[in-house]
């Protein structure tokens, strides 16, 4: 599979306070997200996306994100990113004092027009705006290209559509990418292809992915990616966050399950699994529903079973 | 990854009528047992483990196995496979004229105990009877290494021991060897050096891979098996076939999940995944549970959805 090096730890982005809550049924309360975000936060994990600055019409279920913010306790080491969708919450951004705003673009027009109600080239308009706005606040700013590895309307994208955006994102003074499979629809190859191509293009740029497990690739992917020299990788506690045009699908790759497999292949993810695992079963008192993720169920690998315990 | 090359095909084993149905709450009645097969045999799976020869006291839920062998309509080129635990099992294979016998052994010594109620050498002295049993009546005898990978009472188990178990079964005359991950403890990097090693010291013989998607890791394992060089590999219908050591967990890797995957890949498989998906569906009437797998929920990737859907 190619010369690329085998990165030898990883960085594990969670991401299941804002993809994760924004599309539950049941509306968390802040003092509930805070502590879930405090208890994250000493877990280990890189980043925490705590939240979005989006309209709290749009996404009713993140009307807190200004208090949710201010609430909680930073750990040092750990980046605290909010999505951003357009200026105003660039400057909600700034306010918060978070570490680091995400962008988001669908390069499926369709998509875009369907999730952020634009098309690309407006997204794009809006970047520029926020760039601006942002310019002097010493916040970094990051990229999403989302349905990178196909759109539910359109099918696969092109290669050079995601080469195009990246380079877009980039001469925008984005600092970090990432490949995000919003749908579920990408399979082992086409992540080493992708993956590959995006970093020979742009070496020194910091890609990450971000799968779902949509149809139950999303851990081989990952392999397929870490394979391709990718060492930052979106997960999601419980794995929640769903996907609204797959019903009955699970959502992002569960966080634990993702560390579990890691860990296991030698691969350190700074994440201790044992603090992991007791928040991702509360996620189903937090929610009121099973979560994803199999070994927050199952248990990890090395938990050995006393003999004979049902021979 | 090292020099194998990767198969340009691979041949999908079903197991869900032995593996998935012995532990199931519902008796299927063999009349249904049949139809599946008979459904399953027109979806090209190369092979079907149709039942298990196994004492009716030990496993109720296969206490048809010659009713169900006897019933069938064989499709050509498709291998009718039966599990046999012991010569009398041998013996009935024989009669019920099935095209192969599969052989299996713990090499985790209490899980042999716990599941075969032998030894290790116990279960090998049965097996020299059963080849014994087998020489000269025209069928083919394999062998299942089961807890290759990790025993859920004793860990993961040394490479050397499944070196030395294959060689056992080569000695022994059986023609394929099964590295089974009975309890799904594998991840990637071992299935690697597990996979490679045995492919490396025996070259020549055809190894088929066994794994369960207990703790999430199952199509990521497909993979590193596949790169390599295995080309064969045991899956279940709606990934039924449980864990007894982990309690909630799922059961194998998915028929439907791993083909969509692997020609997702461009790896042909030969398996129909619109015939096999209806068949999938249909386990959740049949068993009257939900089954497992991402695709029968969640539909193919390259189903399109209309725009704008839920815009």
């Amino acid at each position: 599979m190619g010369t690329t090096t085998t990165p030898t730890r990883v960085f594990i982005n969670e991401v299941a306070t804002r993809d994760g809550l924004q599309n539950e049924k049941t509306f968390v309360p802040p003092p509930r997200k805070i502590a879930l975000v405090d208890a994250l936060s000493r877990t280990g994990v890189a980043k925490i996306e705590v939240t979005s600055f989006v309209s709290p019409k749009a996404i009713p279920n993140l009307r807190d994100a200004t208090e949710v913010m201010a609430g909680i306790t930073r750990q040092p080491g750990v980046v605290y990113t909010t999505l951003v969708p357009n200026n105003r919450g660039a400057l909600r951004a700034i306010e918060a004092k978070v570490d680091e705003i995400n962008l988001v673009m669908s390069i499926g027009e369709k998509h875009n027009l369907a999730n952020m109600r634009m098309t690309c080239d407006e997204s794009l308009a809006g970047f520029r705006d926020v760039m601006g706005t942002m310019a002097g606040s010493g916040i970094r700013v990051t990229g999403s290209i989302a349905t990178a590895f196909g759109c539910p309307f359109e099918g696969e994208q092109p290669l050079d559509r995601v080469l195009w955006a990246t380079e877009t994102y980039l001469n925008l003074g984005m600092v970090g990418v990432t490949l995000c499979d919003t749908v579920g629809m990408a399979h082992p190859r086409q992540v080493d292809r992708f993956c590959r191509a995006v970093r020979d293009r742009f070496p020194g740029v910091p890609f990450t992915v971000h799968f779902h497990d949509t149809r139950g690739m999303g851990l081989a992917n990952v392999m397929a990616a870490l394979d391709a020299g990718i060492d930052s990788f979106d997960t999601s506690l419980g794995g929640i966050g769903g996907c609204p045009y797959a019903p009955g699908a699970t959502g992002n790759i569960s966080t634990e399950d993702t560390v579990h497999m890691l860990e296991a292949c030698g691969i350190p993810t700074g994440v201790d699994l044992d603090a992991i695992l007791p928040l991702a079963r509360g996620l189903t008192t937090l929610l009121g529903r099973p979560v994803g993720g199999q070994v927050a169920r199952s248990g990890k690998r090395t938990d050995l079973h006393a003999f004979p315990q049902c021979a």
